[in-house]
Parts: structure tokens; C-alpha cells; sequence
């Protein structure tokens, strides 16, 4: 089995938030790293609620610059500075971003005890924003009515494992531990070639996640999300408002639920939901219908990708 | 009885929000006006919760410019426009308001079906800031690490009542009874001097409410406030903390119970909770002990004053 790999969903809603559902907002716990997606007002709340400690959080991804997926930022940051956060906070965004952040920061958050690193990206672009020896996230241009990104996280994959009792009988030296790991064959001291294959296991399969929202139904993705272990796309009607799906460039659930066909996408999780769906059973019908795995992104779930 | 005169508490917490505890917020419903005093962030989630209409808010006041005060603004109005408003709506604050919130404003609120009119005054004067045919509000110059005001609403005396039995029997025309409801005495049609007090009722005691946060212990304000009906005073601390208290520029409960008696306020609330405080009762027990009329302001309180 992988290590962790875990979304929180923070928020439900589309635009217009009800009392029961927040803006956007997801942490993904991927191989001991949090990262925070999208940070729509009442974020910090939500991860109270939620008990996600905040300090963990080192990254932010905003798909884009509406209110409602970026207003929770300067409450988060500013009581991270009042619980005397110091590592740095990274924010990966479009350039406006720092623009519209930064006189807010200088003004409502003096003394700040950490630094705020904006990351700008090119939203056109298909573009590897961030990577480390475990995980990798790129960017996945969409459609809508402003340069919009979704992300795809995608661990990297572990070395071989070492079969136990190769290492007991033989005892190969860290050199050699190290290229077996890697995929090489082991020279025995009896001068006998040992496949790397009778030696090793296959290390956990990698997993990942493609967060896509808000997006008009785009088949231009499919290509990159193929296969994903978890996709969440953006539903915010059914196909009841079709017409102001496509006008307001959203999805429909039933759309939703194509593209993860044609991805092959191990689930769905749907969001992003319009107000005024109170009951979302309408939703989830209309994609089961279409591709059966999917499962609504309500506040307080737990999904782990790749179960 | 007075018209209407109430306040729903939509926040209790000091910076640090808690799982239970949103930041400052409250709606003073006056004489049929709507209020909005202090916008932290998620008061648009609260005023849903607490099913007041957002659209019937026209102003809202800011007591300062610390971000557990105001960041709900850029999302609250950001709604005001999905959902049509067309009124102007009114924000009276420091005058740094409108440079930090209007460049959000034309950024994310594109095509704002309303106009937002910055009211902004001197936090240094007591200043009328406010007044219609029912109601003036007066800022409080209060002591803190910023600019910061409190704000005293005072219903306006209404006319004096006619007797129903004098308006039977006289019949005064209309130019008469204007001049009776200002305190007129009425001659009637035997030559006869009817004196304003055998021929009226008084009318209904004005209301009023003063809301002082953020601030240390500060009796200039207690000349100003003599006799509110009810008085909100920050008690961020108890006692325990009297230190921090003086060294934050905030107050401990003991001293916003003693400002209560010194205005000889007919009733106190407390609130702006430090999130130290899990359980309220110290704070509660410490200002009942000076000022027994004491009650905590906790989220989802209504309070009627003058009962």
C-alpha cells in the first residue's frame, strides 16, 4: 500500500454560499505533505472544524482569481501570523494574485513571522508548478470565464523494495542496495548474475488526483487526467440548466461524469454545487447514470485515493 | 413600547477564530432599519444562519481596521451583487478602507449592479455619523493599538400621542394635531385652553445601544453613553490576563463591568473572547460580580433592548 493519500473537502458551493455549504476549498494529504486547494472565505474555520492543523500547510493552489475561491486567503494567513507560523507559505496562482494580496498583507498583516512566496504561473500553459522527491503537481489549463487552472497531483514512484531474504543471504553493500533499487542486476560473490527482478518487489503503485473546477465541459483534458485514481470535477447544475451551464462556462453533473469515462478515472467526486440544488440527489442520480463510481464532495468528507 | 430595537450577535471571537466562535459581527435592527456593525470574515455565512435578510442591511460600520473586523466585507458585498442588489449600500469607517477594499472591488466585483458609498470619519472625534427621522449614531473614540471607534445608536424621540377620546370628542383639524404631537396645547371651539398634557400620552421611551470593541479601559467614554439601555464592551480577557490585556490595548471583563457602572448602563454584553477561553463562565462570573446585569454575547443572541 501507497502512503497517505487523502482529500478533505473544506467546501461544496458554488458562488453563492447557503448555510450549510462553504466555498471551495480542499487539503490533500499526499505522502506527509498538506497542501491547501482553492481558500473561498471560511477556510481557516473549516480546517478548525475539520481538525487539520494549520501549520502544516507549507502549499496553496488557487485555480482562480473569483471570490469564491480565494477570499478565505487573508484570514488564513493572517492567524497563521498570530500563531507565529515561520516556515515560508508557498502560493501558487495566477500572477494577479500577489497584485490584488500583497496591500492587503502589508496593511492588515505587519509583523508577519513567515514569508509569503507567490508562485505565478501561466494559466494557457500546461505547466509543472511544483515537484519534490515524492510528489509532482502540474497545472491543467480549463475553460471558463476567466484564466482558470485545475491541478494534478501525481506521486512519483518508489524505489524497488529489496527482497528480505536477499539482503540477509547476500548482504550487498549501499552501492549496490542503491542500483538494485533503481532496476540493476546484482553480480553475486560467486560471480553469478542475479536478475533484478528475482530480487526486488514492485514498489506501491503511484496514485493521483486531478482537482478540475470551474471548468465548461472541455474534452482538451482528458488526455492529461487519463487514468487518474480520483477526479474531481465540477458540477454546478444538472442538466436541468444546461443552457446556463454552458452560458456561465460550468458543467452539468451528467458532463462531469463523461469526462471521467473517458479519462478512465478510477472515481468521481462532484462539487461546486449551485444554491439552488438544496437537495443534490438530482446531481448524483445524472452522473451515476453516466459513469457509476461517483460520489458527491460534501463539507467534512474524507476520500482516500486509491481505496 | 418603542418600536423595534434589537440585536442578533453574529460573532463573539477576538483574532483567532475558533470552531464555535466567528469573529466580530453584529446586526442592530433599529426602528425598522438594519445595521450591519463590524464584518469579520463569514459574516455573510452567519447572517444566512441567523436568516436575516442580507438585502435589507443599507450601512454597515466599522469599528477598525484589524482583519477580524472587516474581512468579511469583499465576500459579503461580492454576494449583494450575485443576488441583484440595487441599492447603494453605505460603509462608514476609517477612511483607509476604501484604498484597501476598492481595488478588490473593481477586480472581483465587475459589473456590481449597486454602488458601495465609503463614508469615511475622523476615529479621533465624536462624530454624528449617521442620522435619519428615527435614529442617529455617533462614534465612540475608544483606545486601541489602531484608529478605532465605537458606535452609540440612539433612537430619536417620536411625536407625543393624542388621546384617542380627545380626537373623538374635538375632532382638532390636521394643521392642530402636528402642533398637539410637538407639545402644542389646543383651544377649542368653546374658547377653552386644553393644556398638551390633559390631551396627550407620552410617547415611547427611546432606546439606545452603544458598541465599544476594540479597546483598554477608557472612562472618556462613560460621559457619552450615561444611561444606555444596553452597552457592548469588549472583555477579550479575565483578570488572569490583566497584563495582556493593558499591553494589547484590550479590556478583562472586570473593566468593561465597571465601565457598565459607571455609565449606569441598564444592561451589559460582553464578547471579542480570546480563544484561550474555552469555557465563558470565568469572564461571565468576573464582570457579574461588579455589574450583575451582565450576559455573554454569544453567536445567535437576539437581544431586545429596553426589555
Amino acid at each position: 500500500m501507497s502512503k497517505s493519500f487523502t482529500i478533505t473537502i473544506l467546501g461544496s458551493s458554488s458562488a453563492l454560499p447557503t448555510s450549510d455549504r462553504y466555498p471551495t476549498a480542499q487539503v490533500l494529504s499526499a505522502s506527509e505533505r498538506f497542501f491547501l486547494i482553492d481558500c473561498g472565505e471560511g477556510t481557516q474555520r473549516q480546517l478548525r472544524v475539520n481538525k487539520i492543523r494549520f501549520t502544516k500547510i507549507e502549499h496553496i493552489f488557487i485555480s482562480h482569481l473569483h471570490g469564491d475561491h480565494c477570499f478565505g486567503l487573508i484570514g488564513l494567513i493572517s492567524t497563521l501570523g498570530l500563531l507565529g507560523r515561520k516556515a515560508p507559505l508557498y502560493i501558487h496562482s495566477h500572477s494577479h494574485l500577489e497584485k490584488l494580496l500583497q496591500p492587503q498583507l502589508d496593511y492588515f498583516c505587519t509583523d508577519l513571522p513567515f514569508q509569503v512566496v507567490f508562485d505565478a504561473f501561466d494559466p494557457k500553459q500546461k505547466t509543472l508548478i511544483y515537484e519534490d522527491k515524492a510528489i509532482q503537481v502540474e497545472t491543467i489549463p480549463l475553460k471558463h470565464r476567466i484564466p482558470t487552472v485545475g491541478f494534478l497531483f501525481k506521486q512519483k514512484p518508489e524505489d524497488r523494495k529489496l527482497k528480505k531474504e536477499f539482503v540477509f543471504t547476500h548482504q550487498p553493500g549501499i552501492k549496490d542496495m542503491v542500483a538494485i533499487k533503481n532496476g540493476g542486476d546484482y553480480l553475486n560473490k560467486d560471480g553469478v548474475v542475479m536478475p533484478n527482478g528475482e530480487i526486488t518487489l514492485d514498489p506501491p503503485k503511484t496514485l493521483s488526483y486531478a482537482f478540475c473546477t470551474d471548468t465548461k465541459y472541455n474534452e482538451n483534458i482528458i488526455e492529461q487526467i487519463k487514468g487518474v485514481d480520483v477526479l474531481y470535477h465540477e458540477a454546478t447544475f444538472a442538466s436541468d440548466n444546461a443552457q446556463l451551464a454552458k452560458k456561465t462556462y460550468h458543467s452539468t453533473a451528467e458532463q462531469a461524469a463523461q469526462i471521467a469515462t473517458k479519462a478512465g478515472a478510477g472515481k468521481l467526486l462532484i462539487g461546486h454545487f449551485s444554491s439552488r440544488y438544496k437537495n443534490l440527489t438530482i446531481l448524483l442520480d445524472e452522473a451515476k447514470t453516466v459513469f457509476p463510481n461517483t460520489f458527491l464532495a460534501n463539507e467534512g468528507n474524507v476520500i482516500k485515493v486509491g481505496e
